[in-house]
Parts: structure tokens; C-alpha cells; sequence
């Protein structure tokens, strides 16, 4: 037995995920671990689907309700949702097998700000949880959980349960230990200021307080997180980046950031990645970052002394970045710290640290509502994540894409957006390759011609007439013409490209 | 000269309005007190109002950008507006001739979250700021502002401006002083946490400190605020208003709430005061308010011992109320709080105090998205005001509405809402008086039923109907018919009413 287990009591709860997984059954509400393919479960997903399977093959009900810290990975979001083992999913999701039970109706979905999502577990919104299932480093000899390389919505799903697993993973390296924040706010009535002001102070502990008695098995495994390969930023992913990076520049210009007082908060992808890229030859010291996720940018960033410290409530990084925090992770517990979500995301220290938001989308309109989540109106693609909490509580909100997709057949900017996540009243800049739409201070039709100049060239003319069309409202605050509004979301549908025919 | 102003310095500085307009030029940027119709100025705007109209009459250019508080009344928005002497306007309005002007484009508008207005001053987002103007109730041998009835952005105004004129309004009773409580988070990057933890507590000063030598006028004044008078609840209200305490029942049956942990936050209107009624007889004790103004339900709950605090940014009272408030301020000292809107509508505040907010809005969808903003999608009504920062950092957050109105022409549940002001993500509990929509914990499909239940039963079969087709959709996460999701308001701008002929 692995001696990453201290406690001796929870060493006799030893089992297979197997014989744990009757601990699960239907109709439970169930809460893991895992964040963006990091620190999830890996072996009881499994087991739980396989007893689905097992019961829908001989006739009978079993499903669950899964709440987790944000996406997980094939070998847990993906074997769930192909098993028809999920009644209800919340709050972030962005696994193929999962999207696709989603969007055919087998699965229902609710897509919660990633900062409100524990709370509404703690606050009894969603009645009792069953189970909580939590990946660990190790359990301590006083029986505390040390978390592996996320934190998420752990600490509420283990204090809410009436039951827990704990998953010992011993892929994930004992050096870990050291890098967790540990901290939740008081519940109600006796909420207190979360005292973080820097985006490095450290208030709680390096492990999860939990009631030993609650754990009814513990599972060893030595599996690997889902950490996506590193993609080099393309084309235009560097254009956006090089646009965003003379945004930054141009704040300084006009007295609104210093050199050395760059928060950052960052989204996941190529664009982010050029811009951290940029970043590394650039003006600007002694960044931090107050963000989600730990990307190999902010690694290579502190490696040159360029950032101080990276906040996060989870890793997201490449195989070589992973072994590379494995093998090193003491070298970085000064430097990065790992918090619960409610933390991470939260309202007050997002706006307390002054950063400036950073996160991709799927379509905005000329007035600057911005879509994260839907194709269409009707599909979902991932989900809302921590876009809002930042977006909303930023010094400066900003939201960066290509301006087209599928080969040229979606714009990024519509007429009118099919979903709105973020709203005209929080969102502030856009950028796409063609530059930056900067639209603090400006009323809704002062922001048409901005949005336009950031939209592919094809799609300039049809944003024009639909302007046109608009303009003929009787009501100018923010003119519409309903009956057009659509109209590049239905021929989409219809004739699969937004461009007009001819 | 009023023995009001104490300070001799600017005592030296008192002048007419009329002359003190010369301060205020073509171009400027001006910051006024002034929020719900109290403690706006009441001489400089119609003195700016008059020297637009000169300088238009001589063929010359006269306008300004005018930011205030929130709303003002028919002698600051409305006087200015009818005078096109503005640019520009922001955060919030409500007055007839200003929405008018508005919406046929004579002036430009911008919508944004109270809590973010004077931030995004002091942030310097808008440029600097020229004149700030500043009702008060005395100025003190220091030579700083005693604020009268409502703080609102004042403070970052007196900060950001270049010059300073302050109105002494002797309508305004001197027994105010000591009821303020003024306090702003340090300017980044030093920005702390707010060290309130309950509605009561008081950590500024009952005065803004100034730099005097801003001053260039002190202007005498002697008239009331704008008050509305208090309108009985109708029976559709006190229907409404009798679900939502039946709701808050249910949140204590369900161990959600205490009946001594009722934390308030209220819209203006009928519902609120028929809920403030109905509390008067509930179990309900110990209430306090976190909001942004004080009604006259929450003075005869104070009276009664029910509610021991309400903390707010500005009264909103009847003629009769805010008369007695002029007699007895000192009287309600001790149980009425006036802060800064950065901090009565602060989100880290808002989201410690755990408060129940309950707003009006224009309509919601069938997956419990809210506009309260935009009718038809253009044509803007009043504004946002707090109902963002409320509804995103509740503990519940609550929209109520009549399902209906102009008569039956227009429905308050719609397929799509025109615009969006609060997200699927933020908006939890919808009421009208066919009961509530309870939406927490509910994914997109599992809200349509509930949201149809509380529409009005004349438009049950439209939204059926609707949802019908929506249901053909390829995608389930959010089903909609793009072609068909605005057809209340294309019915409703064509033959208006949204209901469908025949």
C-alpha cells in the first residue's frame, strides 16, 4: 500500500475503485475533483459508468448528478456521458462525448460562473450532496486531504457530502505539498473580507480539513492528467496577440498601467499563448497573474523573471510542462499557488488586484454583447467558465479572437449575438487580427463603427446594411430591426456559412 | 449669507448660478451629486440649460457630458436635455425628456453598472474631468462637503475634477449630517478589501474632504428634491408582492434563511412597497437592508423594530416622508446609512451581506434571461441603475414583474428577450402574479415550464407554441427558432401588441 496514505484510520478504507463504487448509486448527486483536465478522479469515472452500463443493460434506472470544478477528460466527463450515466452536469464542461449528449438532449447541462458554483453547493441550492469523489497528493496522518494539481470546488463538495473517496493518485508528485492555498469565506451570517489584496498572499493552509469519518474508501491510482500538447501560435493567433500587446502599450502611454503593474488574467489557447510569448521581450516586469489556470507561458514567463507570481486554481499545461512541474514543483512553491475556485474567481480579490481580463468567445455584436457558450443560439460548445467573474470584476475586460471561423463561414461579429454571456455593460475591448475595438465610454452607436473595423473584410458589407437596416428604428439607443437581427445565424444554419449567397 | 458655510475661504467664493455658469464651458466634462431625484443640484443645471440655448440661438456649439449619480429629476435631466446642452450622458435616467431625446438620437447614452461609474471616473476611462458640481447640506469650517440626501458617485467627482462648485441647499435639513458614511477602496494599486461585514457598519466619515482649492463657486439654494408621491399598491402588486413573501417563507422552511437573516435589497415601485407592507405582519424580524435607496416601507419598518438597519446611497421618499425625514433626521441617525454607490452597490459587499435582491424588469425569456432596459430592443426606458450589481452577487436574486402590460399588449415573458442586461447565468427567481420561477439548479429545458407558468394565460399558447418549434431544433442545449425567436416584438413595433391576430 502506498505510504502516501499517513492516517491509519483511512488506511483501512483501502478498496478498489470497483468495491468503492457501490457508494455510488442512482440518483446521487456526486461532486468531484478536476479542473480543466487536471486533478480529476481517474479511476472511479470509470467504475461508475461501467455499473451504469450494467444497469441499463438489464433494464434498469441509473443515472447521477455530477458537479465538478470545470472540465475533466475522456476518462471521466467522456466515459460518463457515453455511458448514459449523467442525469445533470454542471458547471463547466468541454469533452466531445459530453457535448454531444448535451446538444442531442440525453444529458441535461447547467453552465454557472465558476466563482458562484461552489457557493450555490454550500448554500443548499442544489439540496443534499451524496458523495464526494477527490483526487489527493497524499492523506496526512491527521487524516487532511492534500490536493493534487487543481483545487476547484473541492473544499465545498468535501464539506457539503455525507459520504467521501479519495482517490491517492501517485502520478502526481509529493512535491505539490506546499503549493495550495487553502481558504474558504465563513458561511452566512458570517461572511468576512477575503483577505488577499496581492495576488501572492497566502492565508490558509496546504491541505483540506476534512471529517475522517466521512470517508467511506480510499482508491490508489497512478494515472496521468488529460494535459493537451502545446500548440505553436499561428498566423493570425500572433497578429491578435501582437494587437493585444500594443493595447497594453497604449494603456501605459496614457498613465492607466505601469510597466511593473500588469495583472493578468488569461483564458486558455493559441492567443493567449502568443501573447505570453510577446510578453517575454516586452516592457512590461514583474507581472502577475491572478487567473484560473497555470499555462506554460506563465511557467516559461517566471522562469525568465518576468512574472513574480502566478494565483491559479489549477494547472492546464503541455505533457512536458506537466513532468516538468512534476519533477520541480519546490522550485515553484514560492511562485504559484493553487486556490479553491471560490477563491481564484472571486469577485472581490478579481477586483481588488486590478487585472486585466483576457478571454476568447465565439461571437459579439456591434454593441459589444459578447456569446462564450452557444453556436447558433442553441448549441453548446464548452461553457461560460470563469469568463464572467473576470470580465464582470476586471480593471479592464477584454475579449480576444480570430474574426472568423470554419474557413470564412462564421464571423466573429454579428449583428445580434444568438447567446449573451457578458453584456454591452461589461465588456470593454475586442480584438481580433484586424486590431482593437475599444469601446470604454462610448454609447451603443458609437460602438458600431469600432466593432465593424475589427470584423473580417468579407463580413464588413452585410454588418453595414444591416446597420442601415437598423438605423430606420423609430427608438436610436440601440437600433435594431428585429425582423434581420438573425439573419447571419439562420443562413448559417440554412446554407451552412453566414455569407450571402452571390 | 447662510451660516452653512463655515469655511472663509469659501464663503469669499459664493456667487450667483448665473455666474457661476461661466465655469462650465462648451466641451466640458462635468460630475453631478444626484441620485433617484435626491441631491442633484438645483440651480447650476437650468443656468447651463440657458446658456445652450444662447449660445444654439447665436449659432454656436454648446454641449456637455453630463455624469451623475443616477437619475435626477425635470430640473437637472430634464431642463438639460430639453435645452440639447448634452453630449453625452451616463450611468443611469429616467426622465421623460431626456429618454426622448435619447431615442430619437439628439443625445447619446451610456448604460452602465452603478458600481462601476465613479470607478471608471477615478480610473481615468473617460478623460479628465472638468467641473464637478455637488449638493450639500453645509460646508464645514474645514472647508469639506457634508453631502445631502444621497452620495452617488460625488466623491470620485470631487476627486477627479479640475474645479468644484458646490450648491448649499438650506431645503435640505443640517440634522443629515452624521447619517453619512464616506468611504472609497484606496486607488490601485492599493486597493483593500472593504471592511464591511454587516449593513451597519460605519467605517468613513460623515463629511467629504475636498481639496478646497478646487472651489471657484459656492452657490445658495433653497429647494426640495424630487419626490415622488407614494402610490398604493394595486392588486397585481400585492399579488406579486404576496409570492415573493410566500417565497421567503419557503427559503426558511427549507433551512435557506432565518427569519432574523432577511438582508434586503429593493427596487423602486409598487411591489417593493406592497412587500415592505406585507413584512410589517410576517415573521420576518431583525430585517436589515443593503440597497441603494431608501423608501418609505423601510422608515415605517425601522419604525416598527422590524428592520434595525438600511444602508443606502440616497432616499427615495414621498413628499410626506422626506418632510418627516427633514424633521426627524437625527432621529434615524442610528438606523440609516448613506455611502458612496462604489460601496452600497459594491460586489464584494453585496455578496458578503448573503442579501435577497428583488428588482423590476421589462421581461424575461423562457430560459430566464432579463431585459430591463430596452423595449422592442432599441428603445431605451430608464437604465440598468444596481440591478446588476444586485442580481449578480445575491445570495438570491429575484426579478419581479406583472405579466403583463400596456393593457395586455405586451407580455413580460417572451421567447428571446430584445436585449440583455442579465444572463441565464445571473437572474435565479422570476415572480409575477401567477406565482414564481424558481430556476436554481435548473439546466436551460427545465426552465421553460416554469417561466411559462408565471406568464400571463393569454400568452401560454404563443410561448407553447414557440417552444414547439424550438424543439425541432438540432441542438437541445437552449432549443430555439432563430427565425421565429423575435416575433412577440416584430408583432408588437407592427400592430402593437404582441399578441397574434385572430
Amino acid at each position: 500500500m502506498s505510504d502516501r496514505i499517513a492516517n491509519a484510520q483511512l488506511r483501512d478504507k483501502v478498496m478498489s475503485a470497483e468495491e468503492a463504487a457501490q457508494f455510488v448509486n442512482h440518483g446521487d448527486k456526486v461532486g468531484m475533483s478536476g479542473f480543466t483536465g487536471a486533478g480529476y478522479p481517474k479511476a472511479m469515472p470509470g467504475v461508475i459508468a461501467a455499473k451504469a452500463k450494467d444497469a441499463h443493460g438489464n433494464g434498469q434506472d441509473y443515472s447521477i448528478d455530477l458537479f465538478t470544478g470545470a472540465s475533466t477528460a475522456p476518462e471521466c466527463d467522456g466515459v460518463l456521458a457515453e455511458a448514459d450515466a449523467l442525469r445533470y452536469r454542471m458547471p463547466y464542461q468541454s469533452d466531445p462525448q459530453m457535448r454531444g449528449k448535451i446538444n442531442e438532449g440525453a444529458m441535461k447541462f447547467q453552465d454557472i460562473h465558476l466563482s458562484h458554483s461552489g457557493m450555490m453547493v454550500e448554500q443548499g441550492f442544489f439540496g443534499e450532496l451524496d458523495v464526494a469523489i477527490v483526487e489527493a497528493v497524499r492523506i496526512t496522518e491527521d487524516g487532511n486531504i492534500v490536493p493534487s494539481s487543481s483545487v476547484g470546488n473541492s473544499v465545498e463538495f468535501l464539506n457539503a457530502a455525507k459520504k467521501i473517496i479519495i482517490e491517492v493518485n501517485s502520478w502526481q508528485s509529493e512535491e505539490l505539498e506546499g503549493m495550495h492555498d487553502i481558504w474558504l469565506v465563513p458561511s452566512l451570517p458570517n461572511r468576512i473580507p477575503v483577505p488577499i489584496s496581492k495576488a501572492g498572499d497566502r492565508i490558509g493552509t496546504t491541505y483540506i480539513e476534512i471529517d475522517p469519518s466521512k470517508v467511506v474508501a480510499v482508491v490508489e491510482t497512478d494515472a496521468p492528467d488529460r494535459n493537451a500538447p502545446f500548440k505553436a501560435p499561428d498566423e493570425v493567433s500572433e497578429q491578435i496577440a501582437g494587437h493585444f500587446l500594443d493595447f497594453l502599450e497604449s494603456e501605459v502611454q496614457a498613465g492607466r498601467l505601469a510597466y511593473d503593474g500588469y495583472v493578468m488574467q488569461s483564458g486558455v489557447g493559441n492567443v493567449p499563448n502568443a501573447v505570453m510569448a510577446g510578453l517575454m521581450n516586452s516592457k512590461f516586469e514583474n507581472i502577475q497573474a491572478y487567473t484560473e489556470v497555470i499555462q506554460d507561458g506563465m511557467v516559461d514567463l517566471i522562469d525568465a523573471g518576468k512574472m513574480t507570481v502566478a494565483s491559479a486554481t489549477s494547472f492546464s499545461l503541455s505533457p512536458e510542462y506537466a513532468e516538468k512541474m512534476n519533477n520541480e514543483a519546490s522550485r515553484y512553491r514560492d511562485s504559484i499557488i493553487l486556490r479553491p475556485q471560490s477563491i481564484s474567481n472571486h469577485p472581490e480579490v478579481i477586483r481588488r488586484t486590478g487585472l486585466i481580463a483576457s478571454n476568447g468567445m465565439i461571437e459579439a455584436d456591434i454593441y459589444g454583447n459578447a456569446n462564450s457558450t452557444h453556436i447558433n443560439g442553441s448549441r453548446l460548445m464548452n461553457a461560460l467558465g470563469g469568463s464572467g467573474d473576470f470580465t464582470r470584476n476586471a480593471y479592464i475586460s477584454s475579449f480576444i479572437s480570430p474574426s472568423e471561423a470554419k474557413g470564412g463561414a462564421i464571423s466573429a461579429i454579428v449583428p445580434f449575438v444568438s447567446h449573451v454571456d457578458h453584456t454591452e455593460h461589461d465588456a470593454m475591448v475586442f480584438v481580433t487580427e484586424y486590431g482593437v475595438a475599444d469601446l470604454r465610454g462610448l454609447a451603443p452607436r458609437d460602438r458600431v463603427a469600432k466593432m465593424i473595423s475589427i470584423a473580417h473584410p468579407s463580413y464588413r458589407p452585410l454588418l453595414e446594411e444591416y446597420v442601415e437596416r437598423a438605423a430606420k428604428s423609430k427608438f436610436q439607443q440601440t437600433p435594431h430591426d428585429l425582423r434581420h437581427a438573425f439573419d447571419f445565424h439562420i443562413r448559417s444554419l440554412e446554407t451552412g456559412t453566414m455569407k450571402a449567397e452571390g
